[in-house]
């Protein structure tokens, strides 16, 4: 059946999960690496679910380590061949072939400028993994749907391995990474059944806004992306902020919009744009361990709160992918292997 | 008739560019505290508009003093007060009325922090203007529509103007700012005519990517937001790049993409998802001074190629700013005043 690899490799990020924890020692010791430059920057790159974890990261380093990591620009080094001083940046370059060609050759640049290079990667023998100084296997295992799951969940999980490890909070955060494995082998059966009735309704919608804030940011950039590339739906990631900054004018009944609720410091400007997109008329999903605090929304899907608050994207994201998978099967679409994708993009 | 204040405004784009020039000495006093600072990072922070303009930085920054800049997570800094050392960064702050809430507690924190703060707004005498150590006027003049347009033009000169400031080179990028306000003067009449046809076609269009790549990135954020907020079409910007690691999958002859092509480096890429895009149905609007570049496009909205090129989105975003109010009209939409926005935005 179509679509069941896209819904097998989901259910299967407990397990990938836990696979990447048995890397826990390379990804301490990169960390020390990473400790040991102190670097004024930590520049992320990636392309698409990897510059969505990419956005985790800018969070998972700036709360922990203190650093300020940015998802650098590409073009600048790439093409235009800035000269900007690379020498005490480390980078952490996102791909789940390790064959991304400009990633690859940003890679190269960085770590003949000097910055401290490396790569989180499913192939660590890949191009990027040749290319960087220190090569961190996600250990997703085998993905075989075109559109990323487990390789954005280990993605996420990589990052705050680093960022905590540099910290010395590395085995801390490797427990937290086990009970979420945890919880979300006992959360996945009942939100695979709560995703289907939303799909139902959401047959013929043709956009969305998802709106999320601070860490929450990637979740809501991961969900739109999964929605777009799936079940061709118009669905553009918006920090909550941003929607009242001009895009709330376009909303109305036939446009609904997707707040991920999680309960830190962010929540207030979250639930205040979504009250804002019911005023506009539109319909609401609220998602996250603090949907509660979305008032009014149409349609909810909890997830479980872990712990350690820095890994709820980890949990927050799962909602997003199960609900594309169940809307691609109910507009009869592939969402295995969406028209004119495929596994590794070699496209500049 | 509603509209008219808008499209006012957009013609009155050469003249507020001229009223910023008579404050180029604000401007490379700024920039020579930028030069002595030599900051490891420049922070650039805004929403909406701002924060489009602010893409433009990352690459005036990384272009011409070859200075780290990135687009600063306002949430880490003033929600989750994040541990970060500002002291050896420069921040500038955009906001055309100067209270936008967060923004003003940024740049309070940042400053405290020990960061060189500096402020870009049409009001001084705001509360941002009192919370930055520096205060450029961005000198739009009124601008009364509530979908921003000179300011947006003000805010990518004022970074030029600070960035070539910074290396030595403020007074010929004034020079070439003249030359643009000069050129846009002569281009807008015949843009105000070509915009029209294209406006009567996209009367029932939902949905679509704007693309663009380095220094036009900003452009295609600008635009994308422009058709948001005035004609309520979901218009999502994305790298070129970006169109390729997904959301091509989402595309039809219903999702039309418009491609922004200038004569640069990145111009490789823009073709190559244009040509994409193509491939899978999708009408394509190329605008830009290279935009014979792309092949098979619908409709076509060529600018005049000023002799600096990194002034370049300037005279791009125009094409998309005249589409945007010739479109509301069409569709019998205020673009003076869209629904649900105000001029100033307090909210979170």
């Amino acid at each position: 059946m179509s679509g069941e690899v896209f819904l097998r490799e989901i259910c299967e990020q407990p397990e990938a999960l836990r696979r990447l924890l048995g890397q826990e020692q390379a990804f301490a010791a990169a960390a020390e690496a990473l400790a040991r430059k102190q670097p004024t920057t930590v520049r992320l790159v990636g392309h698409g679910t990897s510059d969505n974890a990419a956005s985790y990261g800018v969070y998972a380093f700036g709360l922990l380590p203190g650093w300020t990591a940015l998802r650098d620009s590409i073009s600048l080094t790439v093409y235009y061949d800035a000269a900007i001083d690379l020498s005490t940046s480390a980078v952490v370059a996102l791909s789940q072939s390790g064959r991304t060609p400009d990633v690859v050759e940003y890679v190269s640049r960085a770590r003949a400028g000097g910055a401290l290079t490396i790569a989180l990667t499913n192939d660590p023998h890949s191009e990027l993994g040749e290319a960087a100084e220190l090569v961190l296997p996600l250990s997703a295992g085998p993905e075989l749907a075109v559109a990323a799951t487990k390789t954005y969940l280990n993605e996420l999980a990589g990052l705050a391995l680093l960022a905590a490890g540099a910290v010395g909070r590395g085995a801390e955060t490797a427990d937290g990474l086990r009970r979420v494995a945890s919880l979300l082998d006992e959360a996945l059966p009942e939100l695979e059944r709560a995703v289907a009735p939303l799909a139902a309704a959401f047959a013929f919608v043709g956009r969305m806004f998802v709106i999320g804030r601070g860490i929450e940011f990637a979740t809501a950039r991961e969900i739109a992306l999964k929605l777009t590339e799936t079940c061709r739906v118009a669905a553009e990631p918006l920090t909550a902020t941003d929607l009242v900054h001009g895009p709330v004018a376009a909303l109305d009944p036939l446009f609904p919009v997707w707040a991920i609720a999680s309960p830190d410091e962010t929540l207030p400007a979250v639930v205040e744009a979504a009250a804002r997109a019911r005023d506009a008329g539109a319909a609401l999903v609220a998602s996250g361990s603090a949907e509660r605090q979305i008032e009014g929304a149409a349609y909810r899907l909890p997830v479980p709160n872990p712990a350690d608050r820095l890994l709820t994207p980890l949990l927050s994201v799962v909602p997003g992918q199960l609900f594309a998978g169940s809307l691609a099967q109910v507009k009869g679409l592939d969402a295995d292997s969406p028209e004119r994708l495929t596994k590794v993009t070699l496209a500049r």
